[in-house]
């Protein structure tokens, strides 16, 4: 009751909140989040009752449904789907790589899975002798060497980098683009070795790319663990023999949707903010951090504004992206219609790098207001939030660029993040609770200033 | 080779060096640290091989033997051992907590735990009723009431606080004082609320007080969600009936030892910088953030410096205390030898709260010793750590106050920590290897610091 009473106070007065009253609105909001939050209560129905949920999969319809139904049970103004079709890969049964006769461990099965998007050698399997390069560079010294092998890319992503996103983005082009530029040489198919920051037993799967006019060659990663065995191996046999079978399939595009819930503002009910993450995950494990977290947090802030009985200048707005994994057709048709609907978005905020302690947000756009969230920089420093410097945004929030939209990227620790990242491992017992609801806490404080004093 | 070359230019100047030469340093030591750290491996052998060490328990005596072996191995001046009893404190086979002849529920078996140092129940057991009170006021209060009675603490720490030491600290005398408390106005038992941050199937141990004079009665933990339902039904069944049996025992006093390991100072020899963690842990599991971290940490920032050639001015020692848990006899002995060898620590840091990412350092001692470490704050911000701000060192460091030593204790982040403090999930499987090896590249970049610099 004392609550209760304390909050009407706060909302009840229509003029411009004091400095002061603002840290007490925080301060409530992470109380309510840290002591009644339903961020993890959302995740493990989001990822124990539905799972796995790659775009075009009955986990991923499910996924829909039940974030359809959550934001109308949390009774958001309107909730809505956004047509999208999307790509549709299957992994199949068996993936099999196995080291053939070496002659110093015979044969061996090592740990590989299938790169998303890519097609699969079929029953008949790939026999080839293996080839190590570090980089694009080596790969073309090699030139005609390469032809009828599997080429290895065995660059590991730098550990002693602080940041281990951009870790991540020194080592991830051999992923993405490795079967390419494996193919124009000649190559057979090609092993990456697995984007993670440690030496780990299981393989980390990721999007990979074909072009037009280029053969399509079978793409598959290796477990940290045993690209170094396999580097080792290589090192005294240079016609070392790899068997590789995989049976993923490409199909027909496949219709999916976008989910949209909002809490209509007052004032300014034109101008929107938008907080989201997407639905969409790896079909390995749950998608527990990569992103149940980003879709659980997103809703949480609308969630916990609406309970605290907070009434909105503008209008904001949670969006379950699809598709982000191996497409980005679910943020490209959300700018889309933005677009075509002549939409005014003032800010769009993502959460896409995990559910660990908030560290602060990234941004992207305006010096001006770039500069309007660093004033707030104080009233975050109470809940450990320091880190308003780094550039960047989302990949879902990405296409409303062109729009002027200022992009934000919530930012958690990174730490532990790429030892689960696209891997068996990314389940939900590996969220830690407080952790979780404290990033929704920081993204709706972040949400409530905007909405009070815009961004310019 | 190049890297050995740059090392040697660093270190063979004997000179200050300038802010320049320290980031260059600092960095390396990251860099070591994070693609070739022992840090992990160590916490493996000590949790994994080892497990569960309390004092006066075989595992006790065999870590403080491998500890002794490892300093030897990485080639430490000199290791050595202090000598010194500790209480001996064992929990029993059996340990059994049961709600008898609820009307709602029947019988249950509830999730318990001795708190170290009870005593135990015996075969007998103890059947009474229960009295649930949310703190010693309202104990009081209930005066005559409470005898013939368990009392059951159920005040929850408070899961708004950020800082969750903070929560722990508004909880903890509970667990600490509630036996002597309850046994002063006739009660038989008590059951105290697990100290944990979310609603947990386990219950956590820890310290319990006796005071002469008072009478001895036991003391067990339940766990959250057991202490949740209890509650509840209390609300309904005033007179609810209660069975616990415990066969813990409080031993002779036993021989244990501090580890000491240390690598000597050139120019200033006699002055020493102690980095320490402690050795003992509950027998719950495997004592992996509390506290085995601190202890490879400490061992591993030796390692690091001497690894790189690294020649101190200062004598650094790395001390690995014993009973921390259950007495602090540890940390009162290496205190009472430093003060009878005249030895002159100049500071006195501790890593006791977990294995997670480093966020700062707490300090404690004198405000110009507390703006010399501040002020190498931009040499530690490309690493993430920030809080330079909270006052603090450890209580192991703590019997050094009195003969005026600097304290520093080590932060890393506080989230996960109280979810798994002194339960059955303390295991090596919960520690993150980057998280790890960046603390004790953290503790040795200040130790490196202070031991150019010194604290005056």
């Amino acid at each position: 009751m004392y609550r209760s009473l304390l909050l009407f106070s706060f909302f009840a007065c229509s003029t411009s909140f004091a400095q002061n009253n603002d840290q007490t609105t925080i301060r409530e909001i992470f109380n309510q989040a840290l002591s009644r939050g339903e961020s993890h209560n959302m995740l493990r129905e989001l990822c124990v009752d539905i799972g796995p949920r790659l775009s075009g999969s009955p986990g991923a319809a499910a996924a829909v449904e039940w974030s359809r139904h959550k934001m109308n049970e949390y009774g958001f103004d309107s909730v809505w789907l956004q047509p999208v079709m999307v790509p549709h890969w299957v992994r199949g049964q068996q993936e099999i790589g196995r080291i053939v006769n070496s002659k110093k461990i015979g044969n061996k099965e090592v740990s590989i899975t299938s790169l998303g998007g890519s097609i699969g050698t079929g029953p008949a399997g790939i026999s080839a002798s293996i080839i190590e390069v570090k980089n694009f560079d080596e790969l073309k010294q090699l030139g005609a060497k390469v032809q009828g092998k599997i080429v290895f890319f065995n660059r590991p992503m730098d550990p002693t980098k602080i940041n281990t996103f951009a870790a991540y983005g020194g080592a991830v082009d051999q992923r993405g683009n490795g079967a390419v530029e494996a193919a124009k040489l000649g190559a057979v198919a090609v092993l990456v070795r697995s984007m993670g920051t440690g030496i780990e037993p299981y393989p980390h799967t990721g999007g990979m790319r074909y072009v037009t006019g280029v053969k399509l060659i079978p793409g598959v990663a290796i477990s940290t663990k045993d690209a170094e065995l396999l580097s080792k191996l290589l090192k005294d046999e240079k016609d070392l023999q790899f068997y590789l079978e995989t049976h993923c399939q490409i199909l027909e595009d496949a219709p999916s949707f976008n989910v949209v819930g909002e809490i209509r503002g007052g004032e300014y009910k034109d101008e929107i903010i938008v907080v989201g993450g997407h639905l969409d995950s790896w079909d390995l494990a749950q998608g527990a951090h990569d992103d149940g977290a980003g879709c659980v947090q997103s809703i949480e802030v609308l969630r916990l504004l609406k309970s605290m009985g907070y009434k909105p200048k503008r209008t904001i707005r949670a969006v379950m992206f699809m598709n982000e994994e191996n497409g980005l057709r679910g943020g490209t048709k959300y700018a889309e219609l933005a677009l075509q609907n002549k939409e005014k978005h003032i800010a769009a905020i993502e959460s896409d790098r995990g559910g660990y302690t908030p560290r602060g947000f990234t941004m992207s756009g305006s010096e001006n207001s770039k500069s309007i969230i660093k004033s707030w920089k104080p009233l975050f420093e109470p809940y450990d939030l320091w880190d308003f410097n780094q550039e960047g945004g989302g990949a879902d929030i990405g296409p409303l660029i062109s729009q002027g939209v200022f992009q934000i990227g919530y930012l958690p620790d990174s730490q532990r993040y790429f030892s689960i990242h696209h891997t068996p491992e990314d389940t939900f017992d590996k969220v830690d609770k407080r952790e979780l609801e404290l990033g929704s806490a920081s993204m709706a404080a972040l949400v409530y200033l905007i909405d009070r004093y815009g961004l310019k």
